[in-house]
């Protein structure tokens, strides 16, 4: 699905060179976490398989909040970037909160600025976070009927649990929130048409939590010695549900699709208005 | 507690007044719909009670959106004004989003601006939709731990459904969203500790829809013959609930109260920034 949805994306890359106009990414990057800079690379890669120019900002650690504002200001002014990401964490010390509302809300294509998550909480989603809009791709692309659609996500995280309960609510799925504080998560899993979880600890999910049936997306990605793991212990719940995501290689890639196609969808718009 | 809510309230008010400033609301009505010109009455009446100075300004039923812009602008540049509530619902013809948008976020009382919304989901809670807010209060005034607590609201509307849901979910609840398309509501509501019902139906909810010992917010308002009832069977459902709000006379005052605090911490707020 994701190599779908690069195809896709590049087939509209080039209908916006036809006039003129080449789709631009900045990311900004503080500091030189090592994951960071990984998470980076790959979003590079990726903008280059379809054709969106991009480019990497990287302030220092010790930056303050002020330097790292100008630095988006500037790229808000700039007309050949459409999208601006600032990789999270930031390095301790600055909040991300006020540097996130100084991204032009139309240029946030990672959907975490107030006035998108409040689009998106009223039913008028426009650019929303992107593991949440992969997540509904593929239950659309699965031919999943939503409404109605008993549907359970274990996290509640303002990246992934919290938007995507706001999604299948808009989309008129019946949603349950679990969490860490929940008293008895496989009451909850067990009516899951549709589980998703995201609560980054590994092998949580068993199989006598998950219906029969289910669709099931783990968006867990935990190190255990040398492996990365997801949420879900895989190898038992495949047995149960009639589609999984593995870890690595599941909803990561669909994540980095979308923020492909949402930087596309930003300028796409900002030609509309030029 | 809306009683005590508004005695809290004029006593904020004084202490404004005693730096000269005296807290304001306009009230923005367009058309003559007479439920909407209840309300307007209600609240302005409640505003006379605690000290806040209150204007309500009428749009003839067919303004235009540019009109109605137009005046929230006005009234957004006005300091004697705090707060600017937008009456809904508007004439057909009229989108509220647009008009919406116009308000002035720090003036937004009702909550419902999207900035207001996306700070909401993402737990920095400012301005906030006044139903919701109001159930929050009571459960927290009635001593009910949140964290880790079973709600199950009946109703995803923008107004209840999900902000509540997500005030619940930033207060650590495992929460469960029911509506129209849900299957077998009562699988869910008797899931519930804390229970909260806004669905438009009479009598939605029966006694054996109920979890012994549930806390029970009935937010319905309907007309049947000439009485006012909520979504709950109040009369049956009273003796399993530990506590049960009526209709009329339940949740209504405590949004208004939740109205009247809103247009305080706006005053509040604006008075510090000077």
């Amino acid at each position: 699905m994701a190599a779908e949805v690069e195809t896709e994306t590049a087939q509209r890359v080039k209908r916006l060179e036809r006039k003129g106009i080449v789709p631009g990414l900045a990311t900004v990057l503080v500091g030189e976490n090592p994951a960071s800079q990984m998470y980076i690379r790959l979003k590079h890669s990726a903008c280059n398989r379809v054709g969106i120019r991009s480019e990497n900002v990287v302030l220092p650690e010790r930056s303050s909040e002020e330097d790292l504002i100008e630095r988006i200001m500037e790229l808000n002014g700039r007309a050949d970037v459409n999208g601006i990401l600032l990789q999270l964490p930031l390095p301790g010390g600055l909040s991300p909160q006020r540097a996130m509302m100084s991204i032009l809300p139309e240029k946030d294509v990672d959907g975490f600025h107030p006035v998108n998550m409040g689009a998106l909480l009223l039913g008028a989603e426009r650019l929303v976070p992107c593991t949440p809009r992969g997540i509904i791709y593929a239950l659309e692309r699965l031919g999943k009927k939503l409404e109605g659609a008993e549907a359970v996500i274990v996290g509640h995280s303002n990246v992934v649990g919290k938007p995507l309960a706001a999604m299948l609510l808009n989309r008129n799925a019946t949603v349950q929130v679990c969490h860490v504080f929940t008293r008895d998560l496989a009451e909850h899993t067990r009516d899951a048409e549709i589980l998703v979880v995201a609560a980054g600890v590994p092998a949580l999910i068993k199989k006598d939590m998950v219906r029969p049936g289910a669709v099931v997306f783990d968006v867990g990605i935990n190190r255990v010695g040398d492996r990365t793991v997801g949420d879900v212990d895989f190898e038992a719940v495949k047995d149960v549900a009639s589609a999984i995501t593995p870890v690595p290689g599941g909803v990561g890639p669909l994540t980095v699709a979308m923020l492909l196609s949402q930087t596309v969808s930003a300028a796409e718009s900002q030609a509309a208005l030029i």
